[in-house]
């Protein structure tokens, strides 16, 4: 056999991992950022980094070849289901999307059998869910990995894309400091989860109500780089005076649109515009999760600025996934 | 060349298999049970074990390498698409989903013009249908296989999993007895159809009016193994006595939401519980196709019982499909 | 490495093309036939009918290995989705479906944002829109081809079928006439675009109101064959007088639904049945781009006659949009 071809090979000889009880025990999943050491999310990056040179170098090595990943939505999404997909393919595995079609999870049978038959029939599970716990249930009954797709308390996979991008930017997290303006929801949740291991610097500027709570703090404590400091504030000039990295999101998310005009109101001096930016570091970024809402949490101006990594952070998201991906089943799982 | 890579270059080198009027004609479907052969039936099975064996082992052969299988759904479906999907990947091919966004199937076009045309695209096609006339009129007019996906009157692909699930477990089919307890439904038409070549001995315990009709059983008459026997009881106790296997079924399938009331109060006394488990045979398994309504016909106890085969049953749709699948585009239709 | 694998391995040394900012300048996109010259067109049908060729003699060389068509739909679809997803495949590369679960274009965010993002992840893009101005406007911000899957005004991918279609029938279109039907609209538009551009003569029989406009004739002007003719007309018996090839489409397009009845007047005298298809050329063909209403616009006798090609008309939709695909990704943007 010829040695090129071995690459090709793996597919044939992949090792399908059916897990036993004992291995369940031991299944790591992603779901959360703190349930991953400092050393595996630097892991995730470096995989990821070199996925993303090597794709952009014209190679494309099957990695998950032969590999089924399952992509559960309960909410909508562009970017979480184009990257898993277009990923999978890269990989030389394959995605299918399940949405409201297969019937809904725990309403026409219970989590245990859903998530006990689906983990039977495919290789790893990606979950995008209303509620947190709906993702934990259905972990615990999985035999095989589960990604968090996006839950109402954590986007660690958003964060991933975020601290890659940062990573792109900046060549290292040491001495950042990274300003996160307005609501304090999930996905700033699980970013600050992320630069607490990389020990960055965070002001998080919140309206009352808005803030984290003592729990999104207490969460991080496991392991975290003793560089890390945070800081809380309800000032948008405070928390991004000298930050290196300034962040905000939609003000009503997916499933809030009842409290749109109440929003509107509470976060009106959360806006991130020129001047605001002006305040910040003079190499500052500007990063978005994505949708925007232009000319409401953010300005045109900011948007399509060059300071803006929108684009390139969205982007990322791709990347970040297939080194997710390839470390959990490849790596963490093996 | 390489001896190795010629299994990869089946894709390259693959026969697309157009075909002429004369091959219309004798062109073989999968669309009830009776129409295959006891033979057949036992190579579809030899075929699916194989199959499943290599994947264990990690070998996936691209036995359908470059084929594409269209899905139609006219109702939900989690394990008939998933597996479909995940099976037709594993042996090299690829499947696509067509819901309702495709326009429905006589409604914006005529049935010979779907048909003609999704027909001339793709290599062979699975439909789930609410009337079982939409897929023998669907199948009149395809250029290519189709595959009965579960409507009103069967549930084939069901019978392929629920009967290489016996074979695991007794290694045999003759000289054991099944019962089925509950709604006589299409699911329990299917698989009666299959033990019948099979040589099982069959009782159903269903209630007046949910009881196999002698349509049923004149269906069955082409060609049965000589061992079968079927009994037709309404008392749960008499069915499942030295039964080996106990099945049923929701009482309320697809489109009978309006009989919900009616038919909990019917089947009240056919609940699959404990009690009834310990009057079957003291090897007997349960085995149920899914969703089940816990609570209803079925009890947790026997659901998460060691004698529970229903996570390895709905994993078996996955390979007893490839096995079909393999068999009808390589072997029925070559 | 042994020779016959090279093809292969362009998926794993395959070049992704992200394209900078002076490449996004010159991006050729596939939105009207008018952007197209007549060599090109010529070379995308000399490219379709190869790879029909080889798919007919069992031959699938991945030319578009490693490549993600995304597919966005705002209206219905069964060819195209089917066609396109199928040819991915077929090329090696692979497609996914987006319809209104990803949240909706210009609904959720900017198409600015949207186009950048989604072309930042996949390879080329099919758009079927409501409104034409959407296609163009997403493309402007793309940083991949764009391919127009049909709006209000156009259809360019069902002309490349139909003059395929014509080639294989006729062997060539210089002396060939072809007569319009109906409503003269966007699928005729692009149609006569098409053979504009392939010297073919053409007659458009449509009632007042529904004829070409004088847009749609200037438009024509770029780039046509000197043979070319057009004629307009009200009378279906003078379009279809020693016309080669009668084509006709629904009354009703999709959008269209209110004016149902009013339409049905209208067109009443407009009717392809067998009385006309007589006055044609007696070598003529029938085509329609599907689906149709038998019994409207064309008769069953039409429709299932051997004058008919509407099946292999929609079949060449696979052919044609594989053509495309490889001309698009693999020459024009090269």
């Amino acid at each position: 056999m010829c040695y090129n071809c071995s690459l090709f090979f793996n597919r044939l000889t992949f090792k399908q991992h059916r897990l036993n009880i004992e291995k369940v025990k031991r299944m790591r999943h992603f779901i959360n950022l703190n349930d991953i050491k400092i050393k595996e999310l630097h892991r995730i990056l470096d995989l990821s980094a070199s996925i993303k040179n090597e794709l952009k170098s014209g190679v494309m090595p099957p990695y998950l070849a032969g590999k089924m990943l399952a992509m559960i939505f309960e909410k909508l999404s562009l970017r979480t289901r184009v990257s898993f997909e277009t990923g999978m393919f890269q990989l030389g595995g394959s995605a299918m999307y399940l949405g409201s079609e297969t019937g809904g999870i725990g309403k026409r049978e219970s989590v245990k059998d859903f998530s006990e038959v689906l983990s039977s029939m495919v290789d790893v599970i990606m979950f995008r869910a209303m509620k947190h716990r709906s993702v934990t249930d259905f972990a615990k009954y999985s035999s095989c990995p589960v990604i968090n797709g996006l839950t109402d308390l954590s986007h660690p996979c958003q964060a991933l894309a975020d601290v890659l991008t940062i990573r792109e930017v900046f060549g290292e997290f040491k001495k950042l400091k990274l300003a996160w303006v307005g609501d304090a929801n999930n996905v700033a949740v699980s970013l600050v989860q992320a630069v607490a291991k990389l020990g960055m610097k965070v002001s998080i500027a919140a309206p009352a109500g808005f803030q984290f709570r003592d729990k999104n703090l207490r969460g991080l404590g496991r392991e975290i780089d003793p560089a890390f400091e945070i800081e809380l504030t309800d000032s948008p000039a405070k928390a991004v005076r000298d930050a290196h990295v300034v962040v905000t999101d939609v003000w009503v998310s997916m499933g809030q649109e009842d409290e749109t005009e109440h929003r509107k109101q509470v976060f009106a001096q959360y806006q991130v515009n020129e001047k605001l930016m002006k305040k910040a570091h003079k190499d500052a970024i500007f990063m978005h999760c994505l949708p925007a809402r232009r000319g409401l949490e953010v300005t045109d101006e900011v948007m399509d600025s060059e300071q803006s990594k929108i684009v390139q952070e969205a982007e990322n998201r791709l990347h970040v996934q297939k080194g997710l991906l390839v470390w959990l089943l490849n790596e963490a799982n093996r």
